[in-house]
């Protein structure tokens, strides 16, 4: 399934209050703007089994095993890659997704203190090993993304600081293994600054991508 | 977490149309009267989050995989063991189950053609090996019980008949594996001779573990 694709596709990653759909929303307006045909869409949700799963996890009343949640995560993101990111690769989109498989490598592996190598084989296996092609992490602190919080936290922001510090060691330990794959992007900075960095970025990978396509015509 | 109960725990599995709910209530009621305290559940469901994977799963519009089908009902049924089946064990409660996880074996492993090996190592992990004392299987045929459907056919039962035959070689196939544990049931009898058996061979277990119990304490 993987390479019978000619879009791009760039997920999202980094603890809560990084940022992440304020960014998103801007690059999707900015690319659109310069005439890529963009989709925005969220790991879990997107769906309507994405939807349901989305509501019973995060306002679960019931604490759920680590292993629970990756189950849950992990079979609702095949719905999502198959309802919405490949019909939409194969279009030529650019997808942008907040969230994918590295959060449930950082959540419920780092943070949950799961085998991190079983977790990665089986949500890769579920999706049949369709990954994106940059993954961004917006990095802060886990205290500064705790604070910058607007909402009524949900189950997974009540987590304690350890545990967050372990997901922001998790995605630490994710973008050293696949270097080429991740970036890690200061999110600590001004958004505007983030929002440049990340165009930058963006932009970058897809003029290699938008050449590679020419050259294999 | 397996030795701290002294209910009795025992479900019903076998393919769509085998009568299992008829024959669950008919003995949850029959023990009532002679005077144990036994509670019903089914899997999925009896749970917020299984009730709402229930739905997402039964009906959902979208084909899922074999993998993405036994990731959501193993998730879902933690839950249930945790927020009912262990509480109501604690009681000393006899818990009737419609359903468990030789269903997934069944239908995604030897239906979906998983390995059912892999499979029912993550089942038991994710419920803490939380098995059932007596799994009783009701046993038809796969186009009897298809036949029998009253209503209209769920995702589930829309399989072809093909699939339903491995479901049912597969409960045979689990049944040889742990014969102890398994009781098949020929359930294209008449119904009220298919309960008389059931409630032989219920009777039998539950006296036998009542006096386990007695010599335990």
């Amino acid at each position: 399934m993987k390479r019978d694709r000619y879009g791009a596709f760039i997920t999202f990653e980094g603890p809560e209050g990084s940022g992440k759909s304020t960014q998103i929303r801007w690059l999707a307006k900015a690319l659109h703007q310069r005439g890529f045909s963009v989709v925005s869409l969220r790991d879990p949700g997107s769906t309507t089994l994405g939807r349901r799963l989305r509501q019973a996890l995060l306002h679960s009343q019931q604490p759920l095993t680590p292993l629970q949640e990756a189950l849950l995560f992990i079979g609702g993101r095949v719905a999502l890659v198959k309802e919405r990111i490949i019909p939409e690769l194969r279009k030529g989109k650019v997808v942008l997704c907040d969230r994918f498989h590295d959060s449930t490598l950082a959540y419920q592996g780092f943070g949950g203190r799961m085998n991190i190598a079983w977790l990665d084989r089986l949500g890769r296996r579920a999706i049949d090993e369709l990954m994106p092609d940059l993954t961004l992490i917006l990095d802060v602190p886990a205290e500064v993304g705790l604070r910058r919080l607007r909402h009524v936290p949900d189950r997974m922001e009540r987590y304690g600081l350890a545990f967050h510090r372990r997901v922001r060691r998790g995605f630490h330990d994710l973008s050293h293994q696949e270097p080429h794959r991740f970036v890690v992007i200061d999110a600590t900075q001004p958004a505007k600054i983030v929002q440049e960095k990340i165009r930058c970025i963006v932009s970058e990978r897809l003029a290699g991508y938008f050449a590679t396509l020419q050259r294999s015509r």
